[in-house]
């Protein structure tokens, strides 16, 4: 119906003020990279954009602190942090649109959890709006504060359904100064959990990436595709994308490859190919990150993000696999991919159709093998409009009637982005 | 009035919803280790003891979690966690009668914040009986889990008034294999910050401890106090406790010198002792914390727990103090520590008098005096019965409504540890 782009939380305010007397509901949207219809809208909603609340507001280089207002793109975030030195670790394919609202309100993942968090351990302090217009600022630049109820944990991965959330402060990390990847080639699952916590401890807390390609998307990638070269020979069931960042290039560059021997010689890996140069880092990443050339060789493509046990996982993705292909034997086709060091898989595939009966029971499928390993249907991603349906395969009636107390007391007139997550 | 100790889950659920129906207080209790009267009990009250809830119900070695009962000791968490090769790194001195469910409920801190979080980001998953008897279990194992409300949130750190923590799912971190522990002397405070974020980057993110010692701390302990010998000479306003931890001994022991070493070069520091022995480091850290050898010479010693910016913590630390000189001239006597990398700041102070008025004059001067600054009256003890006559220091008007609308919509009788926080 409208698109409202408020300049300051005042003017936001004054907006939520005016759509609450009205009974009115709100969507409010970031950079619309989301992928769960979190920030769709009919013809009876109004859109509030942040976009124009973009400001760098402070960097406090001594306290390692971010100002920042809601609207302004994550990549923005990371440039300014690096500028001064410093680093801001969240990072996924999205940053140069995804707005640090947006990723707040989703709790983003992305590529560095397994060291850092969620975008949830970047956030120290929030300023939102509340569905009555009510400013809340809890603008918190310390580490530890325990002075009565966290609130900005009411806004962080709520997806907008709780408040609009305006302004923030984010922590930020020293910059590091070594880089140190390989990808490597396992033949046994069992070896890949193992892999990853023996990495864990002898890189002293260094792991940064622990990215793990099934043989799907391996071929589909770079043997079907003539774009990239294989870093490794040969033709293996599970890849991982191993990287670690350290203090010192020179010593950690012999400490990576020691690891990488011992995990040789212990069998748990049966290659590795380790990045010599920052060309080479590229280009093994870029392997991991050629997200559009999958999504072209799989259109009509569907993308997925549960999380479930490490332990399970390749069990879990074969069950998939199996039903997957079984009712679709002639057009299905399957990725498989995932930051498992954080529990999270992905997939990207296709049944060849683009049928919303067909493409739900592809759904119902993915999540409902999800029970028995007491997974999510959602890792990072959140649930917007797209995953309700299956909520109850991650959350039981207990929780979802507690979902539902705060969504009372917070937003009883359920104007702020209806129909969202439950 | 009672005291009651539930066996169960369900058995507290039954004793809750009575409770419940009669309007009586509850007063969750843990070990019993806070600061703030937290669990303190009038003869109108029913105190819940965890005690007898102290299973560990499930170790998973792969993936990295344990599934505890709340009444657990955090001793017990770390030791089963080493035995299995793996670590809880939250840690501090209470550790041997504090219980999970309180070190959660508390959002305990302690000594390696700095490098992996508050209790907060070692909790997975949670169980809780709300004050109505209602289960609510979101025993979630996952790192990655974005499937609705992150629930867990409403009951770590909002001290028992939310709900009764009965079961958690802990987080575990790979043992670390090597340890290097130094004392150094710092002459300008501004050397302080600079120091901490030159060592975060040049250690590529090993730093587990920074705690900042005061002359008045160091001398008190280490010069007054016959038993602990002082590992650097001479006499200087600052001490920084700095620790690393690692994969590698041999190679990080180089690494960790020559980050020294690098800071004397550069006028960081003047002076630095290298633990060269599991011996020394017991040494160094002994004297870090002999908080019960200043209690005996503070007597009656009061103990302080606020943050604030790095930056500003020497000139609040004078402001206080010379506060509390001009108004105690003959009795007030001050040591000053803290986990500065987590802006955490403690005084041990003695006013020489345990008059309720005087003591209270004490409180103010030091929460006020956060006011410019910002700061937080608890960083990492909680507000409970004692600091709440200070909240409006740290949190507003609409913080506050915001914690109340909580409470009333989880607690609507009031009857969850009452009084507490606001």
């Amino acid at each position: 119906m409208a698109i409202i782009r408020p300049g300051s939380t005042d003017e936001l305010a004054q907006v939520m003020r005016a759509c609450h007397a009205a009974g009115q509901s709100v969507i409010p949207v970031g950079g619309n990279t989301g992928l769960v219809e979190g920030a769709t809208a009919s013809e009876r909603d109004v859109l509030v954009s942040l976009e124009r609340m973009n400001s760098i507001e402070e960097l406090d280089e001594t306290g390692c602190t971010m100002t920042v207002e809601a609207g302004v793109p994550l990549h923005t975030v990371q440039e300014r942090a690096a500028d001064a030195g410093l680093m801001f670790p969240v990072d996924f394919g999205a940053r140069g649109s995804a707005q640090i609202g947006g990723a707040i309100s989703t709790n983003a993942g992305g590529n560095a959890v397994i060291r850092y968090g969620m975008m949830r351990e970047q956030v120290l302090g929030l300023e939102a709006v509340l569905a009555d217009g009510t400013v809340v600022s809890s603008m918190n630049r310390l580490l530890k504060n325990n002075a009565g109820y966290d609130l900005k944990q009411l806004f962080i991965g709520t997806e907008g359904t709780l408040g609009i959330i305006t302004r923030a402060v984010l922590r930020l990390r020293p910059a590091l100064r070594s880089r140190n990847t390989a990808l490597v080639a396992i033949e046994d699952y069992g070896n890949v959990p193992q892999l990853l916590n023996t990495l864990g401890s002898e890189l002293g807390g260094t792991l940064s990436a622990f990215e793990v390609l099934w043989k799907d998307f391996y071929d589909t990638v770079v043997v079907e595709r003539s774009k990239h070269q294989a870093p490794v020979a040969g033709d293996h069931p599970w890849y991982v994308l191993v990287e670690a960042r350290g203090g010192d290039q020179g010593a950690d560059d012999a400490r990576f490859q020691s690891a990488l021997e011992d995990a040789l010689e212990a069998g748990l890996i049966v290659d590795a190919a380790i990045a010599s140069s920052a060309k080479q880092r590229e280009a093994i990443w870029a392997i991991r990150d050629d997200i559009d050339g999958l999504a072209e060789i799989l259109d009509p493509v569907m993308a997925f993000d549960v999380s479930l046990p490490i332990a399970d996982t390749a069990e879990y993705a074969a069950r998939v696999n199996d039903r997957l292909r079984e009712r679709w034997p002639d057009t299905f086709r399957c990725t498989t991919f995932g930051h498992l060091g954080d529990n999270n898989l992905h997939f990207l595939l296709s049944v060849g159709s683009e049928d919303h009966d067909e493409q739900t029971e592809v759904m119902k499928i993915i999540y409902e093998e999800l029970r028995p390993y007491r997974g999510s249907i959602s890792a990072e991603h959140g649930i917007g409009l797209e995953k309700r349906p299956f909520l109850d395969v991650s959350r039981d009636p207990a929780e979802v009637a507690l979902m539902r107390t705060l969504k009372r007391a917070l937003d009883p007139r359920g104007i702020l982005n209806p129909g969202r997550v439950f």
